[in-house]
């Protein structure tokens, strides 16, 4: 079979179904958004993001940019798991005909991205050939963590770390030429996500499940969902909006598009109406039921594994 | 200035001279084969290595073998440091038209890998695209470690893990149509490189600097010179060969040249006299002077570092 006729579920179980673990490893590929591994008395995460020129980078994005956002992908992956983002490497493949000044500012965005977040970059590789950035990070878990993606139970509240819906206007004003007056906020919610560590850090203990959205309310409703075993619904219209996102609306785009169309890098998570209250963060639905429900009418699944 | 006329100064300098570290980075970017961070009383490594279609991979490569090989090269950065591969992260991303069998390849040769090396594949990420592999590393540093590229002194031994040349002789099998008895034998030589994750780990403690020869036995030397602030010396004619190496010479091919050609991932190090004999790997040369040599006559340098 062909890659290009592959579903996300034969690409990922002839990928990660392959994989065999250790003794170490707690949570292995596949699972949740980092893998967790012992090392004596501490817990490591560990997770990686591929960034492709004319799959994931706009063509607006500058290199710093390009280097924020991988950075702040593997930070979120992290940041989810309620652990410590600590050392990134930041492999790259540039073309030669590219000027130098790419490498250095991709290496600023992601070092500042990384400073930023409380930990560094490591290391990395250079290679020669089409724009490829990679991120492998690695993060500790503090003593309340890991936060992973199968603990929610029936009766928690979902909660979300921040607004929605700024990545998608950003999108829609680079590829559609939405005219919104705070085009260019929505362009930069796009292109350089927000860093949620210390959010990440604050749940531990508290949230009984999260992920980052980086593909999608509906998504990380549905991954959740799927390892806990349980229901979601979230109601579109408690969902905080980013500022453009409003403006989008106003515009005459639909709220849910705009809240399930990714890369806001937020956190979704679930816990107990009390602890929900207790850590602040807006509750846009709960737990309950056997299906995933985004407005309690829309079926959004036929989500890529590539993406 | 374009990349493509970059050097490999420039190139590093734009990019490596950018990172910051942090309070927990002991070594960072471009020091050392892998990071060195504390976490509580432990030491992690960290690396990372991306290869890319039509630049690392010769098309005879099978996906199991592009994928064991993408492993190894992580797993001899941390063996280099005397510490032990844990975790390793498999970012790929491929091309729509190729035979879904790749993706499991891939992951089947990294899996491999690792297991032999006493850890696992922790996680990864597919993306669309040209054929990409990158692998993220961490390791655990055991008590008499790490192993760093800047400790050796004068006086000190200089001794290599294992056999040269056979990726060499492999390389030129494929490339150039070398016709040598055991051309099967070099080729996977080439593209199944060897784990030396236990002979690091008996380095650990004993050796004062060491490196991977992933690009070839000058680059190697050049490394722990500079690190170091020594000079090394090697003999070719003591430099053990593999098998193929050794038809290689016979068939009219450069002794230096086969075992400068790189990919052979042995270790070298160096090491006081008396433990270099207690070690019982085969010594090469020395520590001392002002310069790296090769047979004491030839300038082996210009390498790329976009290798």
């Amino acid at each position: 079979m062909r890659i290009s006729g592959a579903g996300e579920v034969d690409a990922l179980r002839s990928f990660v179904g392959v994989f065999e673990g250790c003794e170490e490893l707690l949570v292995g590929p596949g699972e949740d958004d980092c893998a967790v591994m012992e090392l004596g008395d501490d817990l490591l995460v560990q997770s990686s993001d591929m960034f492709l020129d004319g799959v994931h980078f706009p063509e607006e994005a500058t290199p710093r940019q390009v280097g924020w956002h991988a950075a702040a992908a593997s930070v979120a992956d992290v940041a989810s798991m309620g652990a410590r983002p600590l050392g990134l490497t930041l492999s790259i493949a540039v073309p030669a005909e590219r000027d130098l000044g790419l490498l250095g500012g991709v290496a600023k965005g992601a070092n500042e991205a990384m400073r930023r977040a409380g930990g560094c970059v490591s290391g990395g590789d250079l290679s020669r050939g089409e724009l490829c950035v990679d991120c492998g990070v690695v993060g500790t878990v503090s003593g309340d963590g890991p936060i992973l993606r199968g603990g929610a139970v029936e009766g928690d509240a979902v909660c979300v770390t921040g607004t929605l819906g700024g990545a998608a206007a950003g999108e829609a004003v680079l590829v559609e030429g939405l005219d919104i007056p705070s085009r260019r906020d929505a362009v930069g919610r796009l292109l350089e996500p927000p860093l949620r560590v210390d959010e990440g850090l604050r749940l531990a203990g508290s949230a009984t499940a999260a992920t980052d959205l980086s593909d999608g309310l509906f998504r990380g409703m549905e991954v959740i969902s799927e390892r806990s075993g349980v229901g979601l619904t979230v109601d579109p219209e408690r969902v905080p909006l980013h500022p453009s996102a409003v403006e989008a609306v106003e515009a005459g785009r639909d709220v849910e598009g705009l809240v399930d169309g990714g890369g806001d890098y937020e956190l979704l998570f679930t816990a107990p109406p009390g602890e929900a209250e207790r850590l602040g963060f807006p509750v846009i639905g709960w737990v309950g039921g056997d299906d995933v429900r985004l407005g309690g009418s829309r079926d959004l699944g036929g989500y890529d594994a590539f993406r």
